[in-house]
C-alpha cells in the first residue's frame, strides 16, 4: 500500500490536543475524517509530535497508508477540502517508503514558546502568546536555560501523567531572545531535542519566566534539574504560547 | 482639560470599522464605552486612520480630552481593563499639548497588506491574512507598484463611496516582497503616503495581485492609474489582509 507523509498546520485552539478521543474533537480525529470522506477509507496517522489541548503546528508531520495509489497533490487538496471549516491544512502530501515512519524516524523534534511581556493585554496574538505583564529579563532566561541544555534527568519539569519509560532526555537547544515589533514585545524561546517528556517544554518556559524576573538564579535552575524538586518550579506556561515547528528525519 | 494620546491595537474582525455606529460594534465604540465607565466621561476619540470593517492594526493612534489629570498609565490600564473581553489593547496613553490632533497633526500614515501565497488554506492566520493560491511572482508586483508611487489621480483606486475633496494623493511608498518561513509563503506589501483614499490600499492591492499573475503589466497598471478605468482593476482585496501598522507626527 502507498504510505503517504503529510505536513500539517493547525490552530490547536478548539482542539482537544492531536491524539484522537472518542468524543472530543481532537486535530487526529479530524484529518482522520477528511481522508475517509475523500477516499472512503478509515486510516490511522501517526504523527511526530502529540501536542497537547491549546498546542498550535507550523510544521506537524503525520504518516498513512491509503491502498489506492492517488496524486499527491489529490491528497491534499482533497483532504485539506474536506477539512473545512477546521483551522488545519495540509501542506504537503509526499509518497515515502514504508520504512518511513512519521514518529519513529524522527531524530528531532522542534518548538517555539512565545511570550508577549508588556504591560497591555494583547489584541492580535491572544491565542498565540502567553501574555506576562511584568518586565523579565531575556538575557537571564537565557543564562538560565543553559543549565537545562544536554543530557539529564528532567523529573522536575514532567508530568505527573507522563508516560515515557525514562525521564532522561539530552536537550539539544533552549534559547531565549527578545524580538521588537513596535510595541509588540516578545520574547521567543527556541528548543529542540531528539523528543521531549509530556509537558517538558511548558514547564521548561514557567520556570524560566521565574528566572527572568529575578525570582530564581540559574544556579536556582540547575539545582531543581539536579534534585528534581518540582516545587520549586515556575506555573506550567499556558498551551497557547507554545507552536510545534519542525521535526527532522535522518 | 488634559489631552490624552492613545496608541492602539486591534483585531479587526468582530468590528464594523473604526467609525462609530449607533447600533453595530465598532472599534470607537468600545475604547469610548470602556473611558466611559472607567472615568464617568462620554469623550469623543479622534484617529489617525479610520480603518474599515475587518481592517487591524497594530499602531493606530487616537485623541481625547478628559476633564480630569490622570496619570497616564492608570489611563492605559482602567481602559484595558474595561475593554475586555474586545480584542482591543491600548499599548500606551501620553499627556499631549492640545495643539496635538491625531487626524490633522499625522504627516504620514503606514499600511501593510499580507497575501498568503501557497495552495493550501491557512490554519494559523486566516482571519489576517488574504489567501490567494494561484502562484504570484512579487518582483513583477513591485515592479507594477512603482508605477504607482509618487503624485497621482487615484480615481481609478477610489470606492465610489469615497468622500474625499481630492482624488490626488502621493504615495510615498508600495514596495512588494516576499517572506518565507517554512511553508507558510506571505507576500507583503509596505506603503506609505500621508493620506490614503477610501479603499485605496486594497484597490491597489488586488489590481498588483493580477500583475503578479500575469494578466497585467506593468504599463497595463501604469494605463490604469492614467484614464481612471475602474473596469480593468483587480478584484477589491479583502479586509482582513490589511493592517494599519503606523502614524508619523511632525
Amino acid at each position: 500500500m502507498p504510505r503517504y507523509k503529510l505536513v500539517i498546520e493547525y490552530d490547536g485552539g478548539p482542539f482537544c490536543g492531536w491524539q484522537r478521543q472518542s468524543d472530543d474533537p481532537t486535530v487526529q480525529g479530524a484529518i482522520e475524517a477528511a481522508i475517509l470522506r475523500f477516499s472512503g477509507e478509515a486510516v490511522r496517522l501517526t504523527c511526530a509530535g502529540r501536542t497537547d489541548a491549546g498546542v498550535h503546528a507550523i510544521h506537524q508531520v503525520a504518516h498513512c497508508d491509503l491502498t489506492k495509489d492517488w496524486r499527491t497533490d489529490t491528497v491534499r487538496d482533497a483532504v485539506n477540502a474536506h477539512l473545512r471549516p477546521n483551522p488545519v491544512a495540509i501542506l504537503s502530501a509526499e509518497l515515502v517508503p514504508d520504512t518511513f515512519d512519521a514518529r519513529h524516524s524522527a531524530i528531532r523534534r522542534h518548538y517555539r514558546y512565545r511570550i508577549l511581556n508588556r504591560r497591555s493585554p494583547s489584541a492580535l496574538t491572544r491565542a498565540h502568546v502567553w501574555h506576562v505583564p511584568w518586565p523579565l529579563d531575556p538575557e537571564l532566561m537565557h543564562e538560565a536555560a543553559q543549565r537545562l541544555t544536554g543530557q539529564h534527568d528532567f523529573t522536575a519539569f514532567r508530568a505527573a501523567e507522563c508516560q515515557a519509560n525514562s525521564p532522561v532526555r539530552t536537550l539539544e537547544r533552549l534559547d531565549v531572545a527578545r524580538q521588537r515589533m513596535g510595541l509588540q514585545d516578545e520574547i521567543v524561546i527556541a528548543t529542540c531535542a531528539r523528543s521531549f517528556l509530556h509537558h517538558q517544554v511548558r514547564a521548561m518556559v514557567g520556570t524560566l519566566m521565574l528566572a527572568g524576573c529575578r525570582r530564581l538564579t540559574a544556579d536556582d535552575v540547575a539545582d531543581i534539574l539536579r534534585t528534581g524538586d518540582k516545587t520549586r518550579c515556575g506555573p506550567l506556561a499556558p498551551a497557547a504560547g507554545l507552536t510545534f515547528v519542525g521535526v527532522d528525519y535522518e
